[in-house]
């Protein structure tokens, strides 16, 4: 039989300690609501004592969320262990995660105490805190710079004194993976009371090991895991709960079972990063825009070949609709075939390899090709008539006035225009887009990119519209950024508009 | 004395097959300048047999660098081998890089061949490669699911052929760190001519793996590790330099040394973001925005007591400016009376309390608390004045049209008036404040966040303007991005402009 791993998310906690990402009471219950549906075992929904907005959204998580057990956090301080108490009053389950610096930098720095005054104050606060909930958690600061023999001691005294939890944080992230693993390992092997508690473990990115920590800790025995969504936290941030579960779903030998419905990994990453307006970079792994785009020819040919191949996770998984190959100058011939395939083209081998030539001409200069640029480079586009396009734009913006756009557009020959108002340049110019294009287009995901090389620098738009249950990408790059967001959505619609 | 680790940067081999942020011949020479100055081993130039403009980029790196070896990748094909010599034929150093797929996934659905038949393919690639160059590298694709013994057999046969250099990769980003250690320590001890050539790995971060592997594989006898700056690659990416190379220099019991100047990471990592148009997540260890911000109070008093407490790399050593400590509603009494001293404003006891009070309610409700809003919680803000604000802003821009600004400032109480056009809406409203403000201001960084929400939703600028030798950071959200951007700029040049 596997053994369980418990999830502890802390995106609401450590989480939400990110620089400008902070999130309002609706925003936070609105994530809980998106983590109890992922599954997770445990939700830290804050930090009671330290703001009263944190205070008040620990009350309206724990009156929101059902299944899972809510957490709060406090400092080895009475004051702070009421006030959690206080705040988790409408917790179905609830939980008090109090602790304790206890490394020697912490001890002598922060302190200006010894270790025998640091084990003494961390078994008094579980023992306080157990005045009020069964479930104390008990987290040793810097664990991970904490010498192992004194470590174990406090374990075993926090055990001794109530904790059902104790938690293991690397909290500079500085800890390489068998070093942390073995940690564990002498805990485990050396707290006599261990059998009494679970270990928890909590590690930072700093030198990107996070994960590669945790799950060294899961093989030596710890059983929960501290994690955030898409690995969002202070500095470089905390484990990402998508690598921890994907991982141990991967690698079956580890024989490790998780809760979460990884079906929803990418709705909730999404949310995430939407509500906290943290872009997750292309390249996140799991649930990242490129985690499973194949662009290079050697790839992509394997790929079609055999899934298998290149791929460990089916994108289906985790909740991503298709294994979405892009054509770029480093797309093989396989990939080229494929793509026409599937727009309903069969090339002889002399004319593919021609398309092919033409194909990475364009594709040196060009740097994403769309499936219109393959139809002209097989030479079987003949419905260039039946696109759209931005026949003109003009835009006018600013504070203190009214936005208003007028456009118009090329459609199929015909031209049409429109005008209308909104609450900025690009609502106002896609407001006048949908007159004409009447459907019900929604702009779900729009990020624009104009970076480092000054104000008149070309600005990329990414922009992904909902139409009809799918998803359609758009993509343009103008000096103009106003311009480059409708030239985005034309894009886009170009994708359905038939 | 310490062992030394080759950094092989394939930034503008495998990290430029990114979808959509492929480079120029330029741009990619502008990015192996600063790799030759960064102190890279090698640079993994291109793959030349893929498209004419990947020979040209080789030719060109090869004309342009002169430490580095410059580095061309091939299949194990004889035209790929013939077309990357050509491609080097400048290059001081040079090194041709070719390989086969090793694991039975690849040899039997993609080459559809056997085991005996790809060894032989190996070895007699290497062989040809070596009719052109002295320094070959060889790679076992899919390494990491390739078993172990037929493994060694390969790499035993392509050092016999005369391979310099031996690439273990993870291509499918698969690996547990001990597992992948393992790979090494067995090729290490059962591979007979291990000592004539170098062990190099190529990891993925699939499951976020890349470093750990990278360092576990170090730490079994690799002594080439292929990185790419700031993690890009296909997928999930590849294993970051900086990672890899601050892991060693932080880890001294390694014991391992890099050329690598350290302090060129930032510079380095900043160029390759924005010449690729791929924005560095703000929780990227090392070189992320937020890679050494503190903001939660607990954390923050610990790093004003003692900076070790919570660091472990100073930001100056990999040419960060400051240890920003940016205030939010997590932040401590600590923090604030930093920030207040910082100010020149030293309160007592009561005074303080009362401030951190005002300061917890403000910061409930505004995310990044501004040293503005400290002198009015401070009661200290008697310089309203002195601070440039926006009177009013009109732009027209659009397609087919002049982008055009008028704006308005109000310079401590003085309203001042200018227009300017530009390329676009923002450069139009950012030349009209140069108007005004008569100083050498370079907009450096310029990043919008207009998210999820659809197009009426909130943009969110951030923006770094270059004053006098110093960076100033402007910020601001705003339905109108172009008003935005222009407010971005005006909160930049408020944190110089007294």
């Amino acid at each position: 039989m596997s053994d369980r791993l418990f999830i502890f998310d802390t995106t609401l906690r450590d989480g939400e300690q990110v620089p400008g990402c902070q999130l309002n009471t609706i925003e936070k219950i609105e994530i809980a609501k998106s983590l109890e549906m992922l599954g997770v075992d445990v939700i830290e929904a804050g930090f009671p004592v330290s703001s009263p907005g944190d205070f008040q959204s620990v009350v309206e998580i724990s009156k929101a969320v059902t299944w899972p057990t809510i957490c709060a956090l406090t400092r080895a301080v009475e004051n702070d262990i009421r006030v959690a108490a206080e705040a988790l009053q409408y917790a179905k389950h609830k939980r008090i995660h109090t602790g304790i610096g206890t490394s020697d930098y912490h001890i002598r720095h922060k302190f200006n105490s010894t270790r025998e005054e640091i084990l003494e104050r961390a078994i008094a606060c579980v023992k306080y805190a157990k005045n009020f909930v069964e479930d104390v958690q008990f987290y040793a600061e810097d664990a991970g710079r904490t010498e192992n023999e004194y470590l174990a001691r406090v374990v075993e005294g926090v055990i001794a004194a109530g904790a059902t939890v104790v938690n293991i944080p690397d909290t500079t992230g500085y800890c390489l993976p068998w070093e942390f693993g073995d940690k564990i390992k002498y805990l485990m092997e050396n707290v006599r009371n261990i059998d009494k508690a679970i270990i928890a473990v909590h590690c930072h990115n700093d030198l990107g090991m996070a994960t590669a920590n945790t799950i060294a800790a899961i093989c030596n025995g710890a059983r929960q895991a501290e994690v955030t969504i898409n690995g969002i936290g202070e500095r470089a941030g905390n484990t990402s709960l998508e690598e921890v579960v994907m991982t141990c779903k991967c690698h079956k030998e580890l024989d490790i079972e998780t809760n979460i419905n990884t079906q929803r990994i990418y709705t909730t990453s999404r949310l995430v990063s939407s509500l906290m307006n943290m872009p997750v970079q292309a390249n996140k792994a799991i649930v990242g825009r490129n985690a499973f785009a194949h662009s290079s020819g050697i790839h992509q040919d394997g790929v079609l070949k055999n899934r298998e191949s290149y791929e460990i996770i089916d994108p289906k998984d985790v909740g991503i609709d298709e294994n979405s190959i892009l054509l770029t100058a480093r797309s093989g011939r396989a990939a080229l075939k494929h793509r026409l395939h599937i727009l309903g083209i069969e090339l002889e081998r002399e004319a593919l390899d021609k398309a092919y030539e033409s194909f990475l001409k364009l594709a040196d200069r060009k740097k994403e090709i769309t499936d219109d640029d393959i139809l002209i480079i097989a030479g079987k586009h003949h419905v260039p008539n039946r696109r759209l396009k931005l026949d003109f734009l003009q835009v006018t913006s600013g504070v203190g006035v009214h936005s208003v756009a007028s456009v118009g557009l090329d459609i199929a020959g015909e031209k049409f225009e429109a005008c209308a108002s909104g609450n900025g340049p690009v609502d106002a110019a896609i407001s006048a887009v949908k007159q004409i294009i009447h459907r019900q287009m929604v702009v779900k995901e729009f990020l624009i990119q104009a970076m480092n090389k000054g104000s008149n620098d070309v600005g990329k738009v990414h922009m992904t519209v909902d139409y009809n249950g799918s998803h359609y990408y758009g993509f343009s790059a103008n000096t103009d950024i106003v311009a480059a967001s409708c030239e985005a959505f034309i894009d886009a619609i170009n994708k359905f508009v038939k």
